[in-house]
């Protein structure tokens, strides 16, 4: 006997999505990674710039990212929220990376993630995300050794 | 003559909603900003924790900013995306916050800005957001001094 799931079709395309978008992650797999993007997404990254847009661009982040973990990368999402009405909607939730990249260090991050999330043609993309850790105002350092 | 405004009534709301907020900051008044929130709104804040609530702790976050700045506070907002649909809208842009601090530093920090909003009883308010500045992977630094 399972659960009763009320879950909206919508609300599970969506959350299907991150599930893609975390499974890919750790699969390394740049290809699978930008399919859950829209082309004209606009992402507030991690990393610099301020803001940059999706295509080859975005790829080659991603490469970079993997090329960064010797080995396989840990990727999980904890505490996602997920809002839908007619073809938009966000999620939000803490990401947590780790593994060890190829300079030796084994560690883990806790990333914010904000993805908001566009229907066309029956198809969820995400077309904006964010991405940060806090700062500490008083070092300027990024904090990464936050933990939920 | 004026040029045919096309925004629906509610990516006006919404506009208006960000340009009550950008006001309130500028009027440093507490109450005002915290009228654009949504009592239950979890913040990713651009200082430590990964995240907050709403309520007496984020007035408190907001009075700390605020008494940081000898005398007025400049806040602008640029590259505002909007996007609706139903009772769900999110908007990103780049804010920037200028001003001199009490400790006598005079300067201007561009932010990464995400707000979602939900609309409850023909009210829209901010349900979350994610503000950030990018940073630097090789020194851990927050970047505060990157121009859109």
């Amino acid at each position: 006997m399972s659960l009763q799931d009320n879950r909206s079709p919508d609300e599970k395309a969506i959350r299907e999505l991150v599930d893609r978008f975390t499974k890919s992650i750790r699969a390394k797999d740049i290809d699978a990674v930008m399919s859950v993007f829209a082309p004209s997404v606009i992402s507030f990254d991690l990393g610099a710039p301020l803001q940059h847009g999706g295509g080859a661009e975005f790829a080659k982040r991603w490469h970079e990212l993997f090329e960064a973990y010797h080995g396989p990368i840990q990727y999980e999402i904890r505490d996602l929220t997920v809002a839908v009405s007619g073809n938009l909607a966000f999620t939000h939730s803490l990401n947590r990376i780790a593994g060890t990249t190829k300079n030796g260090h084994t560690g883990e991050r806790w990333l914010r993630w904000t993805a908001c999330v566009g229907k066309a043609d029956g198809k969820w993309l995400i077309v904006h995300e964010h991405v940060s850790v806090p700062v500490d105002a008083k070092t300027g350092m990024a904090a990464f050794d936050l933990k939920p």
